[in-house]
This record gives structure tokens, sequence and C-alpha cells, in this order.
């Protein structure tokens, strides 16, 4: 008997609710029936982005939906800026790329966020870009960017803000009309709880201006016909009719917890996950942390990519190492979507027993027990914060 | 109490066991476990198109497979050839439209077949084209299409035909190896018997040359990217899957039956279908007629989106009717994929009790009995049959 537990950032467990929905015979995506779930799907996912504009539905992974707003948004030769943390923010430059955009990289060290002051400069460097591109909570450093001071910055010039908020939304604090973020991009199976397999878009009329007028080559990607197939509460081409049941039940979960709810469960996780590593002496490698994962460096000379295999092979506990030049001296656990303290505890028990085998000693207890005094100890508000409003998910008429 | 009948050329009913498998606990797709189910569906896919090549998978509608075998193929500016016999095969020309590729049309009218003289006169008139695209069943209009013919045209020149396999594969005998087709694109939920959400695309040598040399932008389609991860057996981007390993209990299925028994299955089907409906009166539309779906005349004077609606809403049964100009005055009953004998008697009874509510009165069970006569009578083998070969499936040394 192998028991699996499934602590990496995405694809992440689902509720069992949500496997039951996924499962129930195929529906024609074609009616009444259909066309009443999708509408829900919507309206939820627009409670989630907590936006009032329209939202569409791609059947892809996440990366589909960013290259979908490249190619909505831009011209060859147009340009872009990028500002970028990560693994993930450089995919943006990856995917501009490929479609002949020039982009400008606003860097931030891995392990921090992107300066918003560097990012004001770039903007008033360039007023001839067209949109910036950038990374809500980055995966692969655990960092999060401050989204509300980029939308400040952006808001005030010509070019849009596209955020790839896929392994955010759902966990971390995210007002995508409040924070005037242009185009908002996510994924189904991070925060929002489902199976991988479908991508969210959130668009902004000015966005809505630059997909108008955009050059680049779309069909599967083209928002142009995902909006006309809205009004028939349809797709254009056949959707991930499963997926989209399973989605359905998972945003009914999110909307009765309510964002409130579930931004503090998330930083309370995160909290516990981070003084139980602190306790395994392990140093925290993003500054500011994200609450959706936390990222720590590996005691030097540990074998990282070891101790990662170790603990999915042995313990079946799978949690994600570093990525390109990180590769084998982080790791990184997820707290996000359907994750609670328990999560936490099979994370940091897991850990410890791994690292006694290879031979760097802990006491066995001690990174749990930390996480336990957090979750034991009331909850701290520790800034100023935006109320998710309730309101959003109507369709607007 | 409702019970919803799925005979719609796509998405088809799975089989509970494909739904069970869909639904166990999400497995991370870089993990031992997730490898081997992923290598074992490419082995299941290879056996299911026929060939020894690299079958690629993705994370799409089965359209986004479409659009993955032109932007790796074509560059802007490049000639094709596209022969349509309906809908689909005109969506080839809108995606080589929408990436600015020339292409010469060889169309037949609906509901025929493509003449192969026709298109043997387009491809000796344009030796430029670098690419043939076309349909194997063409779901709009219940045809098929010689593939054999049509490779054995194409192979003799520098073209390399792509053929729209998506309703027709594990359905209507296809040989792609045998047969010279040098891309096949398929989709997850039509003859695979799995939800939607995943396409598969087969590739020769011939082909893999101009993917190398081919200019379009791509990124997510990349199948450079997706061969390169395929060593790891991993997919580029996060896969779907719990799709993927619903498929695998698919395409075990599959291999169990044998394809030989599929497509005999799918004849029986179609011909029972076909007196059904010709007992009802109701004269075929496609000639010749594919096995995967069958396409009627509706009577003059019938409102065929009143019929769909009634079959749908009334009786929970639903069946496609015409697309574009032919909306109302054909309807479309699959026999495709997990659907046996008594998937079409429903269909019958179903249209026979519409029609007499309609005013379009009919002797109760005739269809039924038509089909019925046929399911009982010996199988009739009509033609020279190429056999399946159980040897594709085992990777490629």
């Amino acid at each position: 008997m192998k028991k699996y537990y499934l602590l990496t950032p995405g694809p992440t467990p689902i509720p069992p609710e949500t496997a039951v929905q996924a499962s129930l015979p195929i529906l024609h995506h074609r009616t009444h029936e259909f066309g009443a779930v999708f509408v829900e799907v919507l309206e939820g996912l627009k409670y989630t982005f907590q936006t009032q504009q329209e939202v569409l539905l791609l059947t892809s992974s996440g990366t589909g939906g960013m290259e979908s707003a490249v190619v909505n948004l831009l011209s060859p030769g147009d340009h872009a800026i990028v500002a970028s943390s990560g693994v993930f923010g450089e995919r943006w430059g990856k995917l501009l790329e490929a479609y002949g955009i020039q982009s400008s990289l606003v860097r931030a060290e891995w392990g921090r966020a992107v300066d918003p002051e560097q990012l004001a400069h770039a903007v008033k460097q360039h007023p001839e870009a067209k949109a910036v591109f950038t990374t809500h909570t980055e995966t692969s450093t655990g960092v999060v960017n401050d989204i509300q001071a980029f939308g400040d910055i952006v808001h005030r010039s010509k070019a849009v803000l596209v955020v790839d908020a896929i392994s955010g939304l759902g966990g971390e604090e995210l007002h995508t009309d409040a924070w005037h973020v242009d185009v908002a991009v996510a994924g189904s199976q991070k925060g929002l709880m489902a199976p991988p397999g479908l991508a969210f878009v959130a668009i902004s009329p000015k966005a809505w201006q630059l997909v108008e007028s955009a050059r680049s080559p779309r069909c599967y990607w083209d928002y142009r016909l995902m909006k006309q197939s809205l009004s028939e509460k349809e797709t254009p081409f056949t959707p991930a009719v499963s997926l989209i049941m399973g989605l359905a039940e998972s945003l009914r979960l999110i909307r009765k917890d309510g964002l409130e709810t579930i931004w503090q469960r998330h930083i309370r996780l995160a909290e516990a996950t981070r003084a139980g590593l602190k306790a395994l002496g392990l140093p925290l490698f993003a500054d500011p942390p994200c609450h959706v994962l936390t990222a720590v460096r590996l005691p030097a000379g540990m074998d990282g990519k070891r101790l990662i295999r170790s603990l999915r092979d042995t313990y079946g506990v799978s949690i994600a190492g570093g990525q390109e030049s990180l590769a084998g001296k982080i790791i990184r656990l997820a707290h996000m979507g359907y994750m609670d303290r328990f999560d936490v505890l099979v994370g940091l028990g897991a850990l410890e027993m791994a690292f006694s085998e290879l031979g760097y000693p802990v006491t066995p207890g001690c990174g749990v027990a930390a996480a336990e005094r957090v979750l034991l100890s009331p909850p701290t508000h520790s800034k100023e914060r935006t109320p998710a409003r309730q309101s959003y998910g109507p369709r607007p008429k």
C-alpha cells in the first residue's frame, strides 16, 4: 500500500466532490444543461478573479492561457515590458520572442519581487510599450509581486497590465478590477482545486481594444471567437466538458467558504510551513514570500534531487525542487487550493524523516511542533487589506 | 428523472471504467507513476493510429491539434492544398488563412467525398504545395474520404499528407503508416472513448523535416519541445493528467477488443442505423457514407431544429443537426466509440416518437425493426481490407 500526497505547486489535490462531478456521464457542450453549468462557472470565476469583466475559458494548460494573451494583445514588432522574478516571468519573454515582439526585461534577483520603482522607470523609458507582462505568485522562487503597485503604475500609461495569476488565483489576495489588472490568466489545477486542462482569462475594456487591433495570427486562441460564442453560452470548439463540471463544484466550494476565508487560510498555512521549516534549520528563500507555496534553501552539501526522489519514492510525498539554476539548491512546498493544516504536517514530517535518512539529523517532530504552535495561535492581520466583494459574479447587463 | 443519451459525433459517452480512472486522485505529471501511464498511452495511440512513428499528446480540443499541424509544418507565404468535403475540411482553410498560408481548395459537393483524381490534378498543378490537408470522416456530412488513395497520390509528391482523423480514429479503418499519412490528428472524445480535452498527432519522418524548417510562430504547439520532453516521459507543460489516466483505460479496452473487431462493430452499427432510417423514409445524405455517423435528409417541410430540440429536451436524446447551409435539413446520428446496438435502437425509437409528435406519423417500431434485422443477419465483408497489425505500439528502438 502506498498513499500519495501531492504537495506540489500544481497539479494540486482536488476535493472528492469535484472528482465525482467530473466523472459523471459526459454532457454535450451545446445543450441547455451544459450551458447552465458553463455560465455558473464563468460567474464563479468572475468572483474568484474579483472582476466584473468578461472571463474566457480555454481548454489548455496555463501556458496556453499565457500564449493566448500574447497573440490576442500584440502584433509582430510591438514592444512590451516583462517584469520578471523567476522562471515563469521569463516564460513571458520566451512567448513574446516566439511571436516576434520586442521586450524590455525588468528582472528581479531570483527570490526577490520586482521593485515597483524599477517598473515605473521602465514604463517611463518605453512609452511605446503596449503591455507589461508579470507574475503574481512566482512559484519558481516562492515570491509574490506587488500587483497593486504595478497596477497603479501601468494604469496611468497607455500599456495594459497582464498578470500570470495561474498559481495565485484562489489562494493569494488578488483584486483584478480594483488593482487595475487588464488581463489576468489563471489555470484550473492550483487554487481552483480542479484537474489540470483548463485556463481562464479575465479581460478589461482597455485590453479588448488591443484584442480588436492585434495582428498576431490566431485561431484556437482567438478571444473574438470566444466572446461571440459566449452569447450562446458556448465555446467555439469542444471544451473539456468533464473538467468544467468538476470546476463548477470547486467554484461552489470557493463561493461557500468565501475568498476572505480562503486567503486567510492560505496565510495561516504559509505561516505554519515557514515556522516548521525554520525549526528544521532551512532559511526562507523568498522575500517577500507568497502564501501559496514556501521555498527554502537546503543545507550546503545536501543533494536536493536525492531528497525529492526519496520523499516521492519512499514516502509517497511529492514536493517540488528548484528549477534551472536553483535545481538541487531549494525545495518548494505548496499549500494552495485543497490543502489544509494536516497537509502541512505531512510535508514537515516527511522532511524530518527523509533528512534523518540522508544523514542530516533533525530532532524528530521539531518542525511539526513549530507548525502546530502557529496553527494554535490567534490569527494575525498584518496589513491593511482590500476586502473581497461578494457582488462580483452576477453577469453585468 | 431524466436519463441522457449522447448520440452526437463528439463528445461521445465514455466507459464507466474510464470515468473511474479519470476520477482517481491527481498524480503529479513528473513522477515515475505518471510517466509509466503516459508511455502506455502513447503506445496505445500508436496501435490505434497504426503507426511506428512518434505520437505527441496535446492538452487542447481537436481543433488545437489541427492548428498545431499548420504552425509546425508551414511558414507564412507557403502554399498548401485543402481537399475538403464539408465544415471540417473548410476549417483547414480557415486555419491556413489565419497563419498567412496560401491554399488551393479541392472541394467536393457536400455529401460527397473528394475525388482522388481531382486531388491528383491539384497536386500536379501545384508542385510548390508543401502539404495537403484533408479529413478522414467528415462529420458535418457523414462522408468518408479515400485516405488510402490520397496517400498514394501525395506520397509521390514533395508534399506531406495531413489528415484530420479526429472523428474517425478508433472507429473507421485507418492505417497511418501503410496509407502514407504523414500527419494524423485525433481527439480524445470520439472513437477513443475518453472525455474531451486531449488531442494527438502522429508524425512521419517526411513531416518532421518540415517541422524543423517551419517558421510559423509557436510555443504551446511546438512539436520540437514536445519531442524533447518525450525522452523524460513528460510533456513540456502540465498536461490534463486526469484525462490521460482515463484515456489509458479506454486504450486498454481498445487493445483488448482489437481494431479489427472495433472497425467491424462500427460497420454493423452503421448498417443497422442506415436500415432503420431508410425504413423511416429518410434518405442517406452521404455517398460514400462513413461508419462512425449517419447523416440523413429530413422530409421537406419538417423543422429540423425543432426536431433536435424535442429529442433533446423531451426525450433526453442528443443527436446532431446540420451545420451551416445544412442547418435544419439533415440530422446526424453518431455510432462511434462507446456505443453499441442499443444506442442505435434508442436513437431510432426516439426519432419514431418525436416524428409522430411533430405530425410526421411513422409506423411505431418500423425503424427499430429494420435495424434489428440487420443486427441479426450475418456480417458482410464487402471489400478487400488491410488487416490491423498487432505489432504497432512497442516503441521503435
